[in-house]
This record gives structure tokens, C-alpha cells and sequence, in this order.
């Protein structure tokens, strides 16, 4: 195998026109497999249960991912802290161990390492852009002893914060990318994708694009309409979506988290392999050339997205091995009619049923998003202390 | 950690009344990691990939199961021979590596080793008693030399085979269970849930029940049953349930294959841990006392049996570290609405949508069993052939 | 035209095999027209608004019915006392208004009156078979003051009242026909179907069958065991259904009543034409002769049933004139997608969706119903006065 | 009585604040009743079979109507012949036979008669100005000889078209209403609802609005919209909506006439008498003082607005002599769990299911106007010959 220095760099690869599939959403697979706790949602297990997120790494890669992202989702120190649990581990030894263990699987075979940060209660809190830049800045060490290949800035609801995070990351001298968890009305404080999209690019990250919080439909709706702003400004970048693996058509801005399902009750929104095929076609003829997903990813919905665009690439991933193209692995089946399912035709025009007569198909989002009005009352980060959110929770359902 | 030796056996622990948790689906399962394919199903990977089998044993055994099954589902010669594919390895060889991965896994907790059998191509094809049972005697050769601790016949659709299984794994003179993959309708010979029983219990089953096809809810109802007709028959058993982890209430009798989601878009259908902990209480209340699952069971699914069952038992799983008992992991989330969801009698009466206002509820079935006339001609044993399928089909088609 | 005398009789009709088209339900129909009141159900209207009466009446006549029933539900006299009003009409006013309006609609065309009666309070409060047959003697005097052509025993839930009524009828010398408002587990004493047909015919009833509280492919199913029943018991009978205009899978033991959705919020569940054709064809081949409708028929519903059977009748309804056989009013439309929708495979085949993304598909029905066993305990009978209701009610939900 | 002269014009009210309740639609009530064909759409049975309409105008009335329309929808000369069928009666006699029946039923009560003209085939076969304004002066004309109170231009898609409409009213010297039948899109050709509104004002129409396909959501916030736009260019006028009775969340620009259920399945998007009260609240509050219905609205729709805005107008409707405000008929139902019906919340609050587990929610519209692109290709009014039809539409598949 050829050493990590011999591969391409992500840029390299994407000014050269080349796909990059990412990989999918570590901590709700992981919470499925029992290794991160829902609430919480932090990633101690990089260090507490190694084996079980090299295994995750392994089957992403395995499925065609071309990035192993650190498992270092809301790893920074005052997120850890705020979980009021002692832990075993300090942030640095699990940023230390997340950064070994997607350094090890990315050594497997043609992938790249990124380092990730996002969003921070010390930003939620008010404190100052000083206090969040040392925050992050102290994962970005750890990323950079260990020298991954790129930065990822992602999950951010407030550009202003993903802008500091930029900074703080183009520090380094590596590629950066930035992702932003809002739909096209724009990130929370109001800004439209547009314009969001101007100022990271402005702020110094190569790739800008979405993740998390709603579908593969709305994200490369919000995409496009970030590479629009940014067209428009005369400006430059590449293009990346990695969205929630569930339809979520019900959404208010501020995404899956009002839904009533959230976090526990989110399975009849998974998105099927075929739901996935789509989703990557939509965001290759968007322009978007980094294509991955968060929340709700399987390794088989990576593979999903690497089989649909295996003609564009020149090859299947490995996992391909495991599965046959639109169904085909049924075409021996004995009974005449699962043999009839064999066929791109059936499997895209199916209209999966749920099993449940008794539940809708779609839900009213809890919270202040319900009504227009609230939201733009929604000044989140100016009022996320206790007193302050129980207060306008209670306004806003007086007047609801 | 005690050898296994020490630990109690499966009828030791039944016999004292205690519960047993079963595992959940491997095919499935591995089948989204990247490690099965659809269509064959075969086992394979215990051979191939045994790091990506072992670790999903070690989600099942942190998840709660006191049951290590062998993966060795359809890893009969005949169904690996079937498959028209070069193996790189042979069939003993994928037995005992499963057997060696079930047994390394069993000994870091309080589980047992069952080996796996499963119907045969050879019984579909009208081979003779004498060459089936040769063709099951060679996988449980392997559990012999293995020693695994009992035995499972499992996911037998006509109750004839599944007694000739029961009479081979019976020569070993380790315990058996056998369960079928038939619903209240019975199997497919339109023998009856209590008559299927009563002849698995006459065959030396110490335990029987229903594995496979069909969801909790008619699992349940099928070996309720199964334990009328036995105790009708003065008989005695242990009794077990290992459903789907999907919804299926338009199921015909012959379960999920023939809805026309299987295999590929059942994801709206699967059950959320609210659902299983449902299912684990009607089980409990049902005197099913070995309780685990099938296809579509994640290993957070066999958690939510184990934490149901955590008062009878009077443990929590290990995994359940990382899990708030009825969702209060989310006690402390910042937006009010969501911790509001913190709370049993959300999550139990929570009907949760789909995202897909474009799908129905509910499919109707493929194939013959659609009209019930059609279901009684399905002599599926003597129409296995190509030609005698497509025959049977066509006729079938014309009187639809 | 001819005179009424020159039309020949209902059993003269069925006994030739001709098929007999009834009419709709008169109290859904004017209580969206604004002349009935639900929740009492009664039919004052008939003396108070007697043009809105008759135009209903014309409707179905224009629209096939061969029958004009007397507007003449819940107009006995302890049910229209019941009501709690001061009346400005008497009992014997409002039965004899609506018998000269069936009357004046039937000589417009080829149908028939008849005279109907219904389930008493006086039954359910445990008054004695003298006094329940003496108000429905109350009743039967003015349709032979009427001389009406046949009369009906319908919605009864007991088939002990309704043999009742039949034998009163019977007093009379004309056709008698009895339905009972049960599905296919009999009546609310346990009774089953056939056995509820077996004592009807005994009773005396040329024509036994069903109506309302269930739709029309529960009603059907329902009139199949009656007919099992009577064959079996060597008995004769001539067969109908009346089922309601809504589509019902979900109801319990005691039908409509007890979904959440009744009596206001049906809407969803209105059958359309189509299935109105389909329900035709299903009654005709299940041997039913004697076809109609019950609450929620609209005419355009009775026109479907008659423009099914037009190859059996021979001939359309007069009402056919402004409707074009499946759809074919749509061949001239300017736009080419809708009139591609002039024709059948369009219609049949059609998934008509809701428009209600938030609602579900299915109800769980209220009421003691919803448990097996609470439907068991359920002796109504005994227990109509407030006090036992409540005492019942808590019972059952606090087994719930 | 007071004789219609005593009567308040349509501007003495609206000027004075008063509440004008609608009437509903004729069409699609009345092809239901057996006396409209689906596809034509034409009202010639004002004049063949009076009695009908007559009956339907008192039911309106009775409802709480203020506005008797007079049948007159799509009785323009053009389109009569269009039908291709030899008509019994001339326009001018069914124009004049409907203008009879509105006065006869308005003089029952405090209602108001409008004529009614519609757009015409003339317009979308690209007719001049003055042909299209001839077509529509000979209803006119008959309005002037029946001496409507005022006048509705109704049902235009084009504001165009509707302009020239106006015009032609305002030589009559009586009021002027115009609806379009558009959403928040615009009409046909793109022009916005605020431009639209702005344009018929100064047109001379001293009320504008909305009228049919689209839900009353949709057509709320559209009139909304053009409020906006009339009130942004300093003009004055009164504002109305007649909305369909169906739910349409997923129309595309050219409404229901699109989706796939048009006209023959539409029953499950029935709205409830409870959608209707929240409609009529909505309507209310934005502003809308004439609140009535089109097609989908039967006479207990209307009666529902009259209900809910029976605070404001100091009275309700006769029709409500039979009807429980909010359900308060079942007060004395026999079942403990029917009575617990007759309560506002239990209505406002339930989720009506569809009895349909095997129909989706929502439906993809047909036609051109599925795709964003299409639509704006869209140029109905240059296209509307058969072989212009064709050949846009297989383009348009093309493409899709």
C-alpha cells in the first residue's frame, strides 16, 4: 500500500475534477451499536471502545469513502466538561485517539484523514470570540501533532462562529472545509446560505457547503443556493453536502431537532439505498464534487452513493463485492416474483410502505420555529441561559 | 472472568425461571455493514472478515444477549454450493470460524455458544430424509468439535424438516431449541402453530417457538399458539421469540419476503426501542422466556429488551452506560421542547412520522399467497423447479 | 306512466333474478343538507321539510334506487320522545308524511316503497317483548294505512329484537326484509352471522342481509356467512347489503360508532364511485341481489351500483345522462394529462391520496370494544342505564 | 319578509363592517346529486331541472348565505356550444332560469343575488379583446333585465382575461367582484397576486379575491398577498375568498385540476365542518370580510363558517336548528365514549384517518407543472390548440 504522502491531497482532487465521497454520521451509528450516549452525543469512545470506531472507519472506507473523518464531534473541552460526568479520558487524549484511529483505517486504502471541529457552548454562552477561538484552538493542536491531511469546520448554526472557527483552522496551512447545519431560510441569526457561503469563503475555507439537520433534498437545495451567492460575488470555491440520512420534508429552520421523532423515534425517516442513489446523482448534477453524509449513515448508504457514481469515478467500491447493482443479487431468488425485483425500474419507482396505519406521514416540529413570528424572535444565542429560554418558551406558547 | 464451564446452561437458567436474551439478525445486520449479500444471505464473512463478525457479536454481548449464535445461517453445503460463486472458503471452514468467533465473544460475558442450522435447498428440492439429515449432520459435526454450548434449528417454513433437524441435532445430546418462520396461519404444508409445536416437542425440542418473517406483535401472538397446543397436549417446553425488527402487519403467510419492500426498502418498517420494549413485555406476559430477535435487529434493539426486561432481571446491560432510560439522556438539552421529551409517556405514545407523505401505510403482498385460494395450492415443496414455479405462478396470475 | 299497482312486487323481482338497486342513507345525506340533527337522528324533517325530502328522495330515484325507503329511522315513538324536545309534529304525523313522499317519488318512476323500522330504546332499556313489539305495531299501522309495497327490519344490534320485529311485520301479510347493523363476528350477544340469518328466516323474512355500521367489503363479507348459514341449514333466502358509504378496516365489533372519527370528521373515509362500482360487483358475485347503500351514500354512490349492473340490468339510470362512463366526461378536456384520465385502468388502479400528511391512515376505535376481552364483557343490554355504563367504562379502562 | 329593495347592497355591508357569508359551489354539489356532468361542467340544469338548484340555493340560504350566485358558471355561449352537445335550451334561457331561481330563494331571506361570468374559451383560443368582451356582454345582459343585485367575475386564470371581465361589468353601474383562481404563485402567466389585485382594482372591482382551486390555507395566503400588494399602492377595496373544499398541500400553480385524483377521487380531501371553522377564523383574521366556498362545499361547509363567525355577526344560521355547536348533539349518546365527543377540543385536536392504509398522503400533480422549468414554459394562452398541446406536453415528458 502506498504511504499516506502519496496520495492525492483533497484539493488536488477536487481541481482536478475528481468525486470525493465522504463518510456518514459516527455518532448515531455509534449510538446504535451502544458506544456514544443520545443527548450528550460526545465521542469519548475514540478512546473508551477503539475497536468499535475502527470497525465503523473500516466499513465506511470499505464502502467507498475517500475521507475518515476524527471522531471528534463536540470534542472540545467545554463540551466534555458541560456533560457533568467524570470522565476517563482528558479531550486530548481522545482528539489523540481519534485522530489514530482514522489515520490507521485511512493507511487501508485511498483515503484521506480530516480533522474536525464544530460548534461550541462557549459560543452559545456569549463568551467572546477570544474565549471560543482558544477553544478550538486547542483540538486544532491535536490535529496538527498529528498531521491530518484537512480541516473540517462543520455543524455550525451561526456563520459568525464558523467564520472564527475558519480563522482559527487556516492557522495550520492545511485545506479547510466548512459546513453548516441550516436549510435555504439561512443559519439562525438570519443569513442567507448566499451569503453565509460569501463569508466563509472570505474567512478562507476552499470547500463550503452543508451538513446534518435536514435531508439530501433540502441540503443540496441550500447548497446550490450557496454556490449561487458565491458565483454571484465573483468569488471561488469547491462544493460539499453530507446530510441526515432521513427525509425530513417537515422541517422548520431549525431542522431535525424540533421534529417530535428526535433523536429516538427517527426510523421510519431512513433514507433507502435507492433514497441515497438519488441524493448523489441531485448533488453531482449541483455542482457539489464532495459528497458524504452525517446523522442517519450507514455504510451502506455510502456505498449507495459510490455505486450511482461509479461511472463518473471509473470504479465500484470494495463493498460492491457484497452487493449487487440495483438488486441483482436477487435474480436467483426461487420464488418468480422477488426475482421480478432484479431491476433499476422497480426499486425507483417503489413507494415504500411503513408498516404503521396508525402514524402520518409527516409531523408538526415542536418549539418556537412552529410559528413564522418566533422565529424570527429566536435570538438563540442571546438568551441560552436556563431562565432566558424558559422564558421566551413560554411567551411563544401564550401566543401559539 | 469465570470459564465457561461455570457458566449455567440454557436449560439450567429457563428451568429456574430466569430470562434469556437472545442476539439479533446477522445477515441484515452485516448485510448494511458490507459484509453479506442480499439474495444468497450466506455467511461467508465468518471466515472472510471475522473482525467485522466479532465485533458485532461484542455490540449484541454489551447490548445484553446471553446467546452467541453461530453465524452460520444457510452455511448448510447445499445453500453455499447454490450460490454459482467460487468460495475461497470451504463450508467447514466458515462453520468453525463462526464457531470460534461465537465462542471468543461468549467468554468475555455471561452468554453461551448456540450453534445454528437452518431449512436446506436440499429439503425445498425434494431430496429424501436420509440425504437431509446427511446434509445438517456436517455443520453439527463442527458444533460437536467446537463444543458449543446448545443448539438452534432455526427458520424452518415447513414443520417436516425442522423435526428431521431436531432429530439429528438430538444425537449430540446438548439441549435443543427449533424455531420456524411461520405465522398464526401455520407453515406452509397449512399445518397449525399448536400441531407444529407439539410435533417439535415430540421430536426432543426442549425449546420452540418462531424465528423470523413476520413482526413482534404476530411472532408472539404465533407462540402463544405454539404453548396452547402443547399444554393442550400435555406436554411441556420452554418457549422463545426471535421477530423481525420490522413492521409487517400486511404480511401474507408467507411474512416479509413477499412484501414488495423485502429486501431493500424495508427502512420505514423498522421498529424504534420503544417498539421493542413493547414487544419485550407482551413476550414476558406471553411466558416467553427466551426473547431476542431476527432480521432488522440492531444491536440497541436488543438493549431495549434487556432494559425492559431489567427489573425481572434485576441488571442493566453493560451498553446501557451509554443510554438514559426512556430517553433521559436528553434531560439536559439546552432547548426546552426537547427536554420535555425526557420522559416515558412521550416516547410511548409518540406515533412518529415517516417523512414520506408519498408512500402508503401499508403494501399488498406479491405472489400466489395474495388471494387465500392461492395459498393453499402452494405446494412450495413439490413446485420447486424453475419450470414448475413459473407454471404455478402463471395460473396463479390468470386467476387473480 | 304506470300505476304503482302495475309495478311488480319486490319478491316477484328477486325470485326472477333481477337485480334490485336500493337507495342511500337518508340521515347522513340531510344532515349535510341541514334537516337532521346528529346525535338523535330522527326524521321530523319529513313533516317539517318535506321538499328537502322529496328532492332526496328524486335523487336516488334519478340515480337507479328501485326503492324508495320511508324516511321513517328512529321514528318510533320512545325514540323520538327520547329526544327530549318539544315536537311539532306527532310520531304518527312524521310516519305518515314520510310515507306519502316515498310514494309520490316512487310513482315518478320504477320503484317501490318500503316501509322501515329500527332498533327501539325500549330493547335496550329491557323493556319486554310486549312492549317493544307494541311501538313497532305503532310504526307498522301507518304503512298499511300507506299501504306501502314491502318493509324492512334494519339497523338492529340484537338479532333477538330483530326477530321481533319481524314477526310484527309479518303480522301485516307483506314482504318483510331484516338487516341487522353486525359484522362478520355477529351480533353484540355473540351470535354469529349465520346463525343471526338462520333465525331471521325462521322468523319469517324473505329477504335477509345487512346494513350499516361497516363498509361495503365488510358488509359483504358478513352477508356470505349469512348465506352459508341458510344454505347450510337447508333453509331459502334472498340476499342484501346496505353497508356504510365509508371505508371502515379499522372498526371493531361495534362498528362506525366507535371511531374517533364518527359522526364528524368521516370525511377522509368517503368511498368514491369507483369503489362504489367495485362493491357492486363484489355483492352481485357473492349472490346478493338486493344491493343499496346506508350512511354516507350520496346518489352519485347509488349511481355507481347502477351503472356497474347496467350489463346484468340491461339498461343505465336516468341519472347516467350527466355522467360519462368511467371518466369519458374527460375526453374533450383541454388538457392532454387529464384527458388521458377518460378511462377505467385510470380509476382502478388510482391511490387516492388524502391531502392530510398529518393524519393517519388507520383509528384505534374507543370504547370497551378495544380490548377482545372487554368486547366479551360487554353484555349491553343488561347495562344501558347511566350508572352501569360508567361503572363499565371505568372497568374496562382501567383494565386497559 | 322585507322586500329585496329593503335589502343592504354588497358595499353597504362590506363598507360597514358586516360579515358576508358566501354560498358554495354548484358544480361539483350538484354533479353529485345527479344534474352536472364532470368534464362539460356546464349548469344547464337551471333550466332543465330547477327544482334541484332551487333546492340547493335553500340549503345555502338555510346554511347562513348572504349571496345567492346564480348557476350561471361557464354559461357563456362559447362554452355551451364548446360541449358538442345539442342543447334543450338556448344560453340566454339558462342564464335567465338561473337568475330566476337565485331571486326566488334570496327573496326567502337576507340574501343578495350576484350573476356570475366566468372565463371563457374564447380568451384561451386567443379571441380579440372584443370578442372576448361580446361573450360575456350577452350574460351581462341578462343580468341587467333579471336586476342582479351585483356581479362576480369568477374563475380566471389569466388577470388579463379577468380585467377585460370587469370592465364589462362596471357598465352595468352595479358593484363589481373578481376572484382569480390562482395561488401564491401568480396567474398563468407569472403575474404576481399582488400585481394581479392591484390591476383589477383599478379596473374598477370593488372587491377582489380568491375563488376555487386551491384549500382554503393556500387561498387565505394568497388573498393575503394581494391585500398587501393593494394596500402597497395606496388603493382601497374589500376582499373575498371561495376556496375549494378539499385539502391541496400539494398542488402545483395550476391546482387541483393537476393532481391525479381531479375530478373523481378527490373524497378523502373532503374538508371536515372543524377545518371550516378554522378556515373561517383565518380568513377572518386576515382581513377577509366575504367568506364563502366553491367547489367541495356542501351546505353544513357553509354552515360551519356561519358558526364560527356567529360571535361576530350576533347570530346563527337557521341551519343550526339542527346542529350541536362543536358537536354537542352527542351529549346524550348512549356510549360514555361518544358522549366524551361533545367537546371542542376532542374535534379541534383529532387527526381524521383516512380508512386508506393503502393510499399515500400526498399526490405528484400531472402535467407540465410538475417541474419548476415547465411551468414557466407554460404559455397556456399560445398553445391551447390540440397539436400545440401535444407537442408542448411530449416536450415536456421529454424533459421530465
Amino acid at each position: 500500500m502506498a504511504p499516506p504522502g502519496a496520495k492525492k491531497s483533497i484539493l488536488e482532487r477536487l481541481d482536478a475534477g475528481e468525486l470525493v465521497i465522504g463518510d456518514g454520521g459516527f455518532v448515531f451509528a455509534l449510538e446504535k451499536r451502544g458506544y456514544v450516549k443520545a443527548g450528550p452525543w460526545t465521542p469519548e469512545a475514540a478512546a473508551e471502545y477503539p475497536e468499535a470506531v475502527r470497525q465503523l472507519h473500516r466499513e465506511f472506507l470499505r464502502a467507498g469513502s475517500n475521507v475518515m473523518q476524527t471522531f471528534t464531534f463536540y470534542a472540545s473541552d467545554d463540551k466534555l466538561e458541560n456533560r457533568g460526568n467524570t470522565q476517563r479520558f482528558t479531550g486530548q487524549q481522545i482528539n489523540e485517539a481519534a485522530c489514530d484511529l482514522a489515520r490507521e483505517v485511512a493507511n487501508e486504502g485511498d483515503a484521506l484523514v480530516a480533522g474536525g471541529v464544530s460548534q461550541t457552548p462557549s459560543y452559545l454562552s456569549c463568551k467572546s470570540e477570544e474565549d471560543v477561538k482558544a477553544i478550538l484552538k486547542k483540538q486544532i493542536d491535536v490535529f496538527v501533532k498529528k498531521n491530518v491531511d484537512f480541516l473540517i469546520a462543520e455543524y455550525f448554526e451561526h456563520v459568525e462562529e464558523a467564520e472564527w472557527a475558519v480563522q482559527v483552522l487556516k492557522t495550520t496551512g492545511k485545506p479547510v472545509a466548512a459546513t453548516l447545519c441550516i436549510g435555504p431560510e439561512g443559519d439562525l441569526n438570519g443569513v442567507s446560505p448566499g451569503e453565509c457561503a460569501i463569508r466563509l469563503v472570505k474567512a478562507g475555507a476552499q470547500i463550503v457547503g452543508i451538513n446534518c439537520h435536514f435531508d439530501p433534498e433540502t441540503c443540496v437545495k441550500t447548497v446550490k443556493l450557496m454556490k449561487e451567492g458565491v458565483e454571484k460575488a465573483g468569488l471561488k470555491a469547491h462544493y460539499m453536502s453530507q446530510p441526515l440520512g432521513f427525509h425530513t420534508p417537515d422541517c422548520n429552520r431549525q431542522g431535525f431537532i424540533d421534529l417530535p421523532e428526535f433523536p429516538f423515534a427517527l426510523e421510519p425517516r431512513i433514507l433507502t439505498r435507492w433514497d441515497m442513489q438519488k441524493y448523489a446523482r441531485e448533488a453531482y448534477n449541483a455542482g457539489i464534487h464532495f459528497i458524504g453524509g452525517c446523522c442517519g449513515f450507514e455504510p451502506y448508504h455510502i456505498r449507495a452513493l459510490a455505486e450511482e457514481l461509479s461511472p463518473e469515478r471509473g470504479f465500484l467500491p470494495a463493498g460492491s463485492e457484497k452487493h449487487g447493482n440495483w438488486g441483482d443479487g436477487l435474480a436467483l431468488h426461487t420464488k418468480p416474483w422477488v426475482r421480478a425485483r432484479a431491476r433499476r425500474d422497480y426499486w425507483e419507482t417503489l413507494k415504500p410502505a411503513s408498516g404503521r396505519p396508525f402514524c402520518p406521514s409527516m409531523s408538526k416540529p415542536d418549539g418556537w420555529g412552529v410559528t413564522k413570528g418566533h422565529a424570527d424572535l429566536m435570538q438563540q444565542r442571546e438568551a441560552t441561559s436556563e431562565e432566558q429560554l424558559k422564558i421566551l418558551f413560554d411567551k411563544a406558547n401564550q401566543n401559539a
